[in-house]
């Protein structure tokens, strides 16, 4: 049985030497932002996540979320330790003092919440849509909305939805049908049904907060005619407490593959008439307003893959440290643990290379997340923004993709018991496998950094990362040792093969925009491995230093060395075949017709 | 809704072109078989899979087998689809004829055996472990134990299964701790638990035969002390009738990922005393008996994933005409099927293209099967048996590990729809997870290719591989057009990095046997991969052929060439990376001490 255990160690270097906390901690705002102060903020994190969360893992994964008579009950032990989630103030810890929260850099709530995510996947996504509501109502939301809603919110009393997708309307939102009519009293009647809204209905508020997409009678077709509605389950007495049941129900939820804990509703609203809902922000640009969300919700579930691959491998860590089964290959009688046999450690090594990989990348965007709020200099938090905005699609969907492989190797680790659900390995991959889906497919990902992130404009976004990996490889060539000289060599490679790539795409987009999106997703997996590179490479650089200036963690500098240097040979080796299939794959893509399949 | 259609087009087009049946029509014992014979076979039996067999496979992952007072409970449906199975004669179909079988070629039986898979997996391992019983029987077993057991296992009035693992021996046999105790009657009394036991109870028949792995009381340790034993559920009357219930049962069955119809038994023998059983051959000879079987079982499981990856892309080809979403890229105002969309073209080519090369491989494999059986002449058969028996390992793990990725593919085309069970998509993701583990995992294949396949014969096996393909790159080279040039590049790198591979593993056996198995399994990818676009271009070479002789089927012609030049660019592309982390990748594997991890 492996519990889980925050990866504290790794976590730290990361903040430390990869992600610069200390200078997010200068940042205007992040006064109080110490090391000490972070440190203790994991340590405690970790305390719950693995003691309160992680036990609910499985029996939530096993009895699920389920209807009874228009209600949700949530598997058993959710409840109370949702309680204790509001109670610790865990859920307030990200949000302006202004509404009650702490106010922690965006750096510090990452690691935080990776945990969560490692120990209870579908529990944490409650707070994380109650996130994307709360940043939909700070950021357009009026005094009053705010005044009602965000303290409850932020405290985590209330918990908040998103209601965007319809049974025709998916990926392709300008198709929605919902309906909002505006009543003389200024709120709007709101009647459609919206499908896969995730913990759209639970057992652990007094009041639910959903937010709507929907049409005014009078709203453009497409995408430009859609408005963004609060619409509570109940409706919010003027003492602010919840009051009368507004018209909106669950109507069913989901049986799904994975994340069996967290009820995905069908949402009916208005059944009875309509459901009374409120504007936020302007008419016909709801849209618009969940773009700019977008960045932050992409990037938490970027995250979830990190933490479900850190989660896989810890128990496939365990188990191959257990099961005694052949003999080790350098001689001996006796039966080993099965981590003595290469093709285990081969496995292992690969899922905590590119789990540390993945997480090197998420918090160094974080980091940059806060640069971009907080920087005092225009300039600089317009360059960080910039990078940001390139790295959130690759965060997302290079990160959910490896999550994927991660858990299933982690499941492929325990041989036949991986396949029994009893042992656990298997719900991960189960609950991974929504991550490339939702907020986004891999696909929705792709067109986005080849769209907005790399066309529009020109590629600039694009070589200004291509400038700082070729820093860091320059940084390799003057440090001495095997290990260096074939990180530098196959971090040269895949920057090469980005850079070749990004050019192709800047010109293929205005030329064949077809074959553009055909390489679309062959470029992102290759944009996320190398970036991915150049942080396990930065990792070594510091681990070396580190390790020259006679530190304490010595086992732990020498192996990110080794984890980079299996990242460099098993993952940044396919850079080459990457390019090769952006720049030569379309005509395979796109020749058939559609009967020829 | 899909509906599973046998691709009987491109079956016929790979046993025609690709694997010889006209030749195999010539081997000695296959007089009959004509192409005529074989076209309605096969569409007799893509009759029955989609009519009988397909409708059960969705309710039967939802219900699953179920253990009822000590007895397994099919899904509703399994057992009326098993009575017409046998009515039908299919099981006997690749059996010999003086057992009652067909005796049809294993060309035949291949892709007979690929649509049962296709359209239910499930079902269709219940077969398939008879199968391997039988082939035990048939092997090594007494006149009086084939008289006894054959004609009903060969027609399916019984099943047989396979009890090798227990809890403490999976990979390792050589630690099975069941007991065998030799009667003065001859007969054995056998004692012991053996888990993991495909379909080891049912509903279906009137008995079970199971062969049961044990050891004897003087056998020597590790896997020279295994025998095997016949140890049926009902012992049998001297009339032939199954008779008076033997000291054997089912205590439970595994919850697993997958496969829910077919039942996995944990299986009690002897807690009355001892379950009688006769000895298969000769004692302690258990194991290699085993081993012989094995090339067999392992071909079936690689074609199990030939067979979820036909599916899962019938299926999500079905969703990406229907679902409409979006606009095409080229322009227009209205929503368009999906299928329109470059990315949902890659993945549909990715699926389609890594189909047919997994399909041709197993189908080329058959046929060498056929002749190192059949043929007159010794050397010949010695030849065609060293390919068989160096392409087994490479058929297993590598169309295993790709049709999970297809099958995981086929779920992302359905977007959100994807992750709901009711879709049908996430069910060939869970089935297929099996198929990389059972009869040998990934790794295990990818030793015995180092091992036994490689190393053994100083890779002379490899070498004759290679020259067979190279044979296939010269006819590229004299072929004209941008496709096969660009086919023909692409293949050459992949064979020069397979030939560069072998050689590096030869050597490295003996000199670092660690290193060697820390690159085994990125080995048998590559081999795996190149050898699918060796036969890809065998295929878009027949295909241009048949284009010149002006045959009907130009659309599944052209197609043909398009998914070998998608093969060529998407996947063969992966060949040098994949030969870099052979050569390079030991060091990042096996430098970490165990506590480092």
């Amino acid at each position: 049985m492996s519990e889980y255990k925050a990866p504290l160690n790794d976590m730290l270097f990361v903040l430390r030497e990869l992600a610069g906390l200390d200078q997010v901690a200068k940042l205007p705002g992040c006064e109080d932002v110490s090391d000490d102060l972070v440190q203790q903020i994991l340590e405690e994190n970790g305390r719950f996540s693995s003691e309160v969360l992680a036990p609910l893992n499985q029996s939530g994964d096993k009895e699920g979320s389920v209807l009874k008579d228009g209600a949700v009950v949530t598997p058993r032990g959710f409840k109370e330790a949702y309680r204790q989630f509001v109670e610790g103030g865990w859920n307030a810890l990200q949000f302006p003092a202004e509404y009650g929260g702490q106010g922690l850099p965006k750096l510090v709530s990452t690691p935080v919440m990776e945990m969560w995510k490692s120990a209870n996947m579908a529990f944490s996504l409650c707070p994380l849509l109650t996130t994307g509501a709360i940043e939909a109502l700070m950021l357009r939301g009026t005094e009053a909305q705010k005044k009602t809603y965000l303290p409850k919110m932020v405290e985590g009393t209330w918990t908040g939805t998103m209601n965007l997708t319809e049974s025709q309307a998916g990926s392709d939102l300008g198709l929605i049908k919902t309906r909002a009519e505006r009543q003389p009293d200024g709120t709007y009647r709101i009647r459609g049904e919206k499908i896969f809204i995730t913990w759209g209905e639970q057992d652990f508020t007094a009041n639910i907060v959903h937010l709507v997409l929907a049409r005014t009678p009078d709203a453009p077709e497409g995408v430009r005619g859609i408005s963004l509605f609060i619409v509570p389950k109940f409706l919010v007495n003027a003492d602010g407490s919840a009051g009368e049941r507004n018209d909106a129900r669950c109507a069913s939820l989901e049986h799904k593959l994975g994340i069996h804990a967290s009820p995905t509703a069908v949402m009916i609203y208005g059944e009875k008439g309509g459901a009374i809902g409120t504007l936020v922000g302007e008419e016909n640009r709801g849209l618009e307003y969940m773009f700019i969300m977008m960045n932050a919700a992409r990037f938490a579930v970027g995250l979830e893959g990190v933490a479900i691959a850190e989660r896989a491998y810890q128990r496939a860590l365990a188990y191959a440290r257990e099961r005694i089964q052949s003999r080790d290959l350098a001689g001996g009688a006796a039966s080993v643990p099965i981590i003595r046999q290469p093709d285990v450690r081969r496995m292992l090594m690969s899922m905590k290379a590119q789990t540390e990989a993945m997480r090197a990348l998420a918090y160094v965007v974080a980091a940059a997340m806060d640069a971009a709020h907080r920087h005092p200099d225009k300039t600089e938090r317009a360059k960080q923004q910039a990078f940001v905005d390139l790295m959130i699609p690759v965060v997302k969907g290079w990160s959910t993709e490896t999550g994927i492989e991660v858990a299933s190797t982690g499941l492929q680790v325990h041989g036949g018991m991986g396949f029994i659900e009893e042992t656990g390995a298997a719900q991960h991959l189960r609950d991974a496998r929504i991550t490339s889906i939702y907020e986004g497919t891999t696909g929705i990902q792709a067109n986005d950094l080849i769209g907005r992130k790399i066309a529009r404009d020109g590629g600039a976004a694009a070589r200004a990362l291509i400038g700082m990996m070729r820093g860091t490889e320059a940084d390799l060539a003057s440090t001495a040792g095997e290990d260096f000289t074939a990180i530098r060599e196959s971090l040269g490679e895949g920057i090469t093969a980005v850079a070749e790539c990004a050019d192709w795409m800047a010109a293929a987009y205005t030329a064949d925009i077809k074959a553009a999106h055909a390489g679309a997703v062959p470029f992102l997996k290759l944009t996320g491995l190398v970036c991915g590179g150049w942080q396990m490479a930065r990792a070594a650089l510091a681990a070396k230093k580190r390790l020259s200036s006679g530190v304490a963690d010595r086992a732990f500098c020498e192996a990110k060395i080794i984890s980079a240097r299996f990242y460099a040979d098993h993952v940044l080796s396919q850079a080459c075949g990457l390019r090769d299939t952006v720049v030569n794959g379309a005509r395979g893509v796109m020749a058939l017709s559609e009967e020829q399949f």
